[in-house]
């Protein structure tokens, strides 16, 4: 008789329902964790309000993991190791362990995975997206090698928010950032104060940060209130012309910061971006768009900018962080989080409450 | 008595005379060269058929110069060193030298200048668009460290080519072009063939190009039929689906190659390089668009590719080719030369004859 146990399923958009599902099977090299805290992640989000987007529809299954909707959802979160699978020996892992989860799913013998690129997979997808179970549930089974034990220091509510934090501490590794260069972020949701955590831990000292927003306004200047040796400011671009205040508060070599993280991905932001770095300057887009942008590449070409895509993180990349938040390299990773709710919550108080205001930053559901 | 001379001016459009003009006073710190052949540029082309666009029209002098057209045009050129002017000793510069000239413009209290990067300049331009003369006229003067000494095995004619072999050497640097790298070019005018040229002398073992123009494409196979060694693809986009064969003709890794260069600057070359490319990939846009692009920055994000403009050379890359050309790195540069035309036939034979067909590649003015 197979055990059961609740979770969180996805059904179609506005359809998110805790259901009785049976506790997935532990297979050969397979841990069994049960999370402690999952995270609602800006596209758990999306999905649930104008989804299937990235979650496979039915009828569609997913081209590595062959599930489609409904599935569990859930992919930033931290537990508990309950059971060790066949063939896997206590060493690394153990039972009673805190642990966190990378959740990008991969490819043994695809190339860019065999290269640690598995953002770059040719098949990969999302535990919590596109199958084989999600963090908003009692019981989740994974492969040894995407499991990272969690130091004494770093709880699992902190644990849950590694994975957005290793979306912005890639980031900040692909523009090579370095501490003399001075930085502008686009958008302060959860990504773009992630962002910011990551240039302060990379030790930043001069950052603005551009947010429509009066309530994300609020998240920046609280973080920027910790760190008054570093030169944070926060701009509104419905109030103040961002270009020409990024110009005048980076005087330095020809003016405008050095990076412009677009983690707002609207037509407005990117422009902005563009325009505010200085010339041989580079645009991070991390942001997912919902529509092509319009670009003039002439500013491209006359003033030699740059601009890179960011997916996720390399392999790697997920311990660097931890290491980074026990160390105290990254400090207040605890300001991200703006609630904790039930299971049972977890839609009205927890997905419907991001949707309705920009309040909240990372809401953490307890499964 | 001002002595006078004979140059090829820009009124505007469809309006360029051989007139009879001042010979420009030597300044000190100044060179006087006569120029002996001097190639028509693409912006050249450009100013005839729509400008003026890069030329200062009237009423609006240009930010260094002060100029305004009228003015003489030509800025590919190389010719003999005729007089020195007061200051400047004989040396690493003497008459009866051959030399060619570095034409960009800039300004010495410049933050880009200063750090090497005169194609960032607040205020540059180019010699022989945006004032202070140009090299389709019998003499120029140019202060001294533009000009660059030709050694014996490159005579002045090769030596009008630098420039746009610059363009090209500067964008493959940028690109970060490694021996491995397998490239794709989109168009094959100069600036494209130029391109395959500096990849040849780079060491580059595979690359494709795509034109759709049959002369064009002719001209990139005489290029190839040098090299029997190296894997040259030329693919005509009329014809076959590029990005599907650029998947198949660049197994390696996850597929497509690591960089493409844009010298076409249309939005369909934009979309078949952005897709060509293997993730992780690199487009480097050398082209001047005459419209925006649109872009889906989606598959920026989710392939982690990246895209740059560039434009020009950095301080050095001047040098850099000339040796390169002398030292046969860069061989046969001699190819892109299709047509030596006298000034009074500049019109005829050389501006209209590039805009009449795509069977030219580079015409040279002998001035
Ligand atoms: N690349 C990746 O691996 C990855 C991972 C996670 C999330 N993302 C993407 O990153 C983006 C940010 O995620 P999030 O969860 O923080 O989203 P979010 O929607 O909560 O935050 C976006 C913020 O941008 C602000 N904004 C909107 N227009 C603006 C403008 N013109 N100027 C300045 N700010 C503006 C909004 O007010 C909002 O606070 C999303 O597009 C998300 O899909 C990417
Ligand atoms: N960045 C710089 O510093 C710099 C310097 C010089 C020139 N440029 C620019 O570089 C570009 C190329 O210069 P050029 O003189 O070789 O121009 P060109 O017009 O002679 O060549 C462009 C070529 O692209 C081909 N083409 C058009 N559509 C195509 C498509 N869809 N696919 C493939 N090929 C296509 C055309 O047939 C043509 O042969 C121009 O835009 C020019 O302004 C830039
Ligand atoms: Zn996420
Ligand atoms: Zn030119």
């Amino acid at each position: 008789m197979t055990e059961s146990m609740r979770a969180l399923r996805y059904h179609g958009a506005k359809d998110l329902r805790v259901e009785s599902v049976p506790v997935p099977e532990l297979l050969p090299g397979q841990v069994k964790i049960k999370p402690e805290w999952c995270g609602i992640c800006g596209s758990d989000l999306h999905e649930y309000i104008t989804g299937p987007i990235l979650t496979p529809a039915p009828g569609k299954p997913h081209r590595l993991t062959g599930c489609t909707v409904p599935l569990i959802m859930g992919h930033e979160f931290a537990g508990e190791i309950v059971e060790l699978g066949p063939g896997v020996e206590p060493g690394r892992l153990k039972v009673g362990m805190k642990v966190c989860v990378e959740p990008t799913l991969f490819d043994d013998d695809c190339p860019p995975c065999l290269d640690k690129r598995r953002n770059q997979c040719n098949r990969g997808g999302f535990f919590g997206i596109s199958g084989w179970g999600g963090g908003f549930s009692e019981y989740v089974c994974l492969q040894e090698k995407v499991i990272h034990p969690l130091p004494d220091n770093v709880p699992t509510d902190i644990g849950a928010l590694v994975e957005p934090l290793a979306v912005a501490w890639h980031a900040v590794g692909a523009a090579k950032h370095s501490p003399e260069h001075s930085a502008l972020i686009l958008g302060s949701g959860p990504i773009g104060l992630a962002v910011l955590l990551c240039l302060l831990a990379k030790g930043c000292r001069q950052i603005l940060v551009s947010e429509v927003s009066p309530q994300r306004i609020q998240h920046a200047l609280d973080i920027a209130s910790l760190h008054p040796e570093v030169d944070i400011k926060v701009l509104d671009p419905t109030k103040e012309d961002v270009v020409a205040r990024a110009k005048e508060l980076c005087p330095q070599g020809n003016q405008g910061p050095n990076v412009a993280y677009d983690c707002a991905g609207v037509q407005k932001s990117l422009d902005v971006a563009i325009a505010a770095i200085r010339k041989g300057g580079l645009v991070c887009n991390v942001s997912v768009w919902e529509k092509p942008a319009t670009l003039n590449i002439n500013t491209l070409v006359f003033e030699e900018k740059k601009i890179i895509g960011v997916a996720c993180y390399l392999e790697g990349e997920f311990q660097e962080v931890i290491e980074a938040i026990s160390t105290g390299k990254i400090k207040n990773p605890e300001k991200l989080i703006t609630a904790k709710v039930g299971m049972d919550d977890a839609v009205t108080k927890g997905f419907e409450a991001l949707y309705g205001s920009r309040e909240h930053v990372k809401i953490l559901v307890h499964p």
